[in-house]
């Protein structure tokens, strides 16, 4: 779905659109940190917010059109709210730049569909941010799939927990937990299983922040996959737990299992009367994932530059949307529910499933 | 349902009714570990394996039937096939004998019935062998949600896997993995949660035994449960884990979690150029959970010294047998069951829940 | 120095002298838990002990010199006082028992070296109660050293930690820290390293209890060992640790490390905003070394029964009262001491070392 | 001894003398990662290390006298080998900058009093570079301390270990094991026991480089401090850990022990029929201190524009060496030694030992 095409000379020029929290932090990494890659520009709608993050990593600020025609830019990094992702894409695919989206692509299939064709068209590469792929310790446990160390998976179990729930407004237009946050293990079930999905069944409670009842999203959710080969994936979230981010991998097979555990803030242990003390987790994912995000832009550089397929494609956006989709279906008529009875026709391409690189 | 009746004299005279694999660990135990108890007989329909069991602990052997008449028993143990437990349930407590049984009480809930107004109406003490709930670590975890510590459960994690599957011939009568296995799940689930399960969600797979599937079981299972406090539970269980007897049990609360993990083999870590390495875990349940077995007799031996009802009653062996049950028939239909859906009415008692003892 | 002689017959019938909090475990354990042994009698200095002791366990109570000499004990184990110790194994081999004597021998080489003579002459088996090779994790550390899986030994470090001090009185009579708590960690040097000490250096300091200044002791304590093979060795001391009794071994080789941990009391992890929680140690010896206990008496049952030397030996006891002399010696006079400075030609022995056992 | 002196506005502008492997990583630090700091100029002996450093961070060459006169740099950075830190340090300071030097300051004490001499006079701030001080795992034993959580600490264990010995061309030149590879564990004793060491004995052999011992070094070492306030530290060193550089502080204190662990690799754990399995430790320094480069840096940065001591002086560069020398001369003559009988007369300024920071 989306292409490699030539490889690109070095250092890559990108300019990030939507400078919230994410938005900068890519900003930062990109100005000093990725080898192969130079910040040349930031935009926001909020002109504020852009000036000054471009003050503090040192570049110019310009406006989106801008920033996306301008030929100084190889790539476009899109962070901004997820209503205007569709339209950027297809946008930076017709100007012919490279693109980075964060996830989800879109909240709605048909939009995707469409912002998918224009990259197809324009031949350039798209790459989906699924951070947590290249946390060390997450990809660890693919790597022990992929390698037939544990033989072909059994029972996956994915934990997924944030430190506190996010704002009301925020929740009102985030598609509700499963598009927000459940998609990212929803994409990591794909990963470590290395098998499409076929059946979704989900369950969820309002625990944490009564006023989500209102519209119909619950904080507190686990969610059963069944994949092609048999694999069950149970994923447990909550928006809520009061001693920092978990976030947990586990995939068992018949030669045995493989799990990854959240990273501590130091390795001190202490022990008194009380018993043993040990440090807790990072607080959020800006904290625990900040390898991984560096190292999402390092396979993304190599990508462009080798002329490689990016590691996380249009197609793995797409793939973990129409789960998330299959699950709010799912909890909304309590029974499992097939992903393809939330599809919709793919605009030419025939929705073939990405390739899931365990071949 | 279990009545505690007058507290005994000590020490308390045992039978043991079945000396396979876990009757002998019993009749091992009551003869020399347990403070207040002492085995007076053995009983096995297979003379030759009572002879032996006997002999090694030095009691008697005795026909079942006299066992359970003879007056030199104070409390009758239950570890023949599952087949017999409701008959000889009947049969000890209309002989004023305190009883032990092996989970699970009985396949056939009517079965269990009877026999629990038998104990009813003879007013004897009974407890099912829910060892689980005696062990250190998962009593701990029990413990903290008792204390309130953690605040009202939301999600809990259960990991229930076997070293290696039971022979054929044992699965065909065992009731299938949510009878025989995934019943000790389902009896922590509502030990270490204290709210009753009022929906039971299954999903399972044959990745292990081929021929499980012609009569009609799985050997890899994920089983979701909705409490009435709208804590949501999920289960998976496998009956082949190459590397050892993996039990762990997991709750996240509104002011933290707490998890039991499996103790190892020794405590040792060996680095080398590799990486690092530390022991594996207990082969099996014999080996994992014989402090728990130890605690649960000294927690039955205080119980009828006391004069107090047994930790883990009849009630509760029909409780877990009902959600097994439920996931059964959810697992063949493909959608959530609630547990009334699969109950019939108890002989006049009225199937009141067990008190969940979270006060 | 201590024979093996002929198989015995079992069970083997057991005497225990002292009914302290150690002889009264031992007790415990031959009464009932281990396989091939049985207890008949105990006796000790105060009748009103032994009389408790014998009634719990189901035996009789004897002077000790009728229990030495009765026809019905195969072997004496002597769990009274240190300075009675010379003289009730040289009375024991003298009526022909096999013998199991606490650590240490005695506090006086003269008064070993004519004890260890007279089991010599009689031919008998004597074992020294060095309980923690026995330990599951300890002796999976010396496994891996005689496996050659680490190479040669370089750096070896132990933590030996008690968690209170014990009564002034005791101290005063107890030869002080070197004699009586650092030769655990003595004897475990030479049992992991499998080469002889060649050079002590101690140092100390009165941290915990003041009036240890007084009667010329120390409370906190570290000691380095030169070994024949040049592998140096750290020990560290103190009386008071208030997370409980700590005990920790470690050996660097040029293959890698391995290392033995704490068990601890359950394997919960508790996280909340604070942190990581988990379960503290074991209070002290008899929780923490209580199957080090049993397998010792179960390598003492076996060695008799099959006619082979003990796995401990005196020479073993002797070798490590050596060594605490000499650290004893380096701490007064503030240098490395060789053990040959403190020995006293042994009675017609020559003082060859006990084999290490690594082959 | 150093000065803070006014506080200076920022960035502060650095240039950094010696591009071998420490110093490159100073450069690339201070280039891009240091808030408050940026890198102007960098030096080498060998002109070509320098243009690579150089090219690959975007700074200038500059030949070392240039750079330290050079009115663009606000601080030298001093890297090259040991034999010119007190020239470097001493004509830095006359040019009225702000020094960091790498550990140690020099293998000789004169050498060193007069470069902080010409320091003391110049009024300029010096810091020494101790990074572990900054590694969040040591630092937080060290906070542990100073909070009183522990009470006065009664033992210390430090374990550091290197994964490979050095070429013998630098060992040669090294000074020895104690001054090159201890010099910062003996930082380490100072640091978290918050007390000076009056007395040191150690104790050392060849294991791992036969070759050593000609030029009378050792690569595997033990040495014993004894502190004024009566706390011991024993630290264990060898040039060869195959799995990995092994770096453990733990302190025990009569309210409890706190510990640093090595971090890993991953946090995955892989469990199969041979056991559990987990990540190695990092390399090397470079892998393991990255982090506490970083915050060491931020440290000084901190210092200077604030008007604030460094948090690493002069004066426990001295006090480190000192130690490393009474290690040598105990080593030599086998016998403990105290630092004052390797000390000279400072320098008119009474040597006297630095404040520990722990109030």
């Amino acid at each position: 779905m989306s292409t490699a095409g030539a490889a690109r000379p070095v250092p890559l020029r990108f300019g990030v659109i939507g400078t919230g929290r994410i938005g900068r932090l890519h900003a930062e990494l990109l100005a000093s940190q990725v080898q192969g890659a130079t910040l040349v520009a930031v935009a926001d709608a909020v002109p504020a917010l852009a000036d000054e993050v471009a003050r503090s990593v040192g570049v110019a600020v310009m406006p989106t059109d801008e920033l996306v025609a301008h030929p100084g830019t190889d790539a476009v990094v899109i962070c901004s709210p997820t209503g205007t992702h569709g339209g950027l894409i297809a946008q930076a695919a017709r100007a012919g730049k490279a693109v980075f989206c964060e996830k989800p692509v879109s909240l709605d299939l048909g939009e995707v569909d469409a912002a998918l064709a224009e990259v197809n068209r324009a031949g350039v590469p798209l790459m989906v941010g699924f951070n947590r792929r290249f946390d060390p310790s997450h990809a660890a446990v693919h790597e022990a799939v992929a390698s037939g160390a544990l033989g072909t998976p059994e029972i996956v179990r994915i934990t997924s927990r944030d430190p506190a729930p996010p704002p009301l407004s925020y929740a009102r237009v985030s598609g509700g937990i499963f598009l927000d946050m459940t998609i990212h293990d929803l994409d990591m079930a794909r990963f470590v299983v290395g098998s499409e999905v076929i059946e979704v069944y989900a369950d969820g409670a309002v625990r944490v922040e009564p006023a989500l009842a209102e519209i119909g999203d619950v904080d507190t959710a686990v969610v059963v996959l069944r994949h092609q080969n048999d694999c069950l994936t149970v994923i447990d979230n909550s928006r809520q737990a009061v001693y920092g981010y978990d976030q947990r991998v586990e995939v068992l097979g018949p030669e045995g299992m493989v799990a990854s555990d959240n990273p501590l803030a130091n390795t001190t242990l202490h022990r008194d009367a009380a018993g043993g003390h040990v440090a807790g987790l990072p607080y959020f994912f800006l904290e625990r994932y900040r390898s991984s995000y560096l190292r999402q832009w390092q396979a993304f550089v190599a990508s462009l530059t080798n002329g490689f397929a990016p590691p996380t494609t249009g197609a793995d956006g797409r793939a973990a949307l129409l789960l998330g989709l299959a699950a709010k279906k799912s909890l909304a008529e309590r029974r499992p529910v097939r992903p393809a009875e939330v599809d919709v026709p793919a605009e030419g391409q025939g929705g073939a499933p990405a390739d899931l690189g365990h071949g």
